[in-house]
């Protein structure tokens, strides 16, 4: 089974790595970018076939090593 | 608009990154994990309205500061 895990910084956290990226861009002149905020992708294959397992699984890996839940928030989607 | 940017390595490119997530992933007990691939989600605001336009602009931002065409690929998705 293949999950596909989002890690954002919480909206409420400054993000200097996407306010670089922000100005980098204006720089090229894409000058109609307002915001940008980089978080990471984290693709996991996993075995077994139990999808609510893979779920609990999943949110448990994120508490536990993936995302910092103090400044981050994570989301995950699982590809059959 | 809002559009999330997914840039990842090529299948081909060694992740050092992912293996290391892989193997404590492992150490705290995941043991199901296979393979563990990291890259980034880009989360940008882009002014104006037109989908075709943003398309054409999002594309050209990854090609020249995004992602590193030689070892990553890249996706996105405009969010209404």
């Amino acid at each position: 089974m293949k999950a596909n895990v989002y890690v954002t910084l919480k909206q409420e956290v400054l993000d200097p790595q996407g306010d670089a990226v922000r100005r980098a861009l204006g720089a090229l002149g894409f000058d109609d970018v307002k915001r940008v905020r980089v978080g990471k992708l984290i693709e996991i294959d996993l075995e077994g076939a139990d999808e609510a397992a893979a779920k609990e699984e999943l949110a448990s890996m994120c508490e536990k090593l993936l995302a910092n839940p103090v400044i981050e928030d994570f989301r995950f989607e699982l590809e059959k």
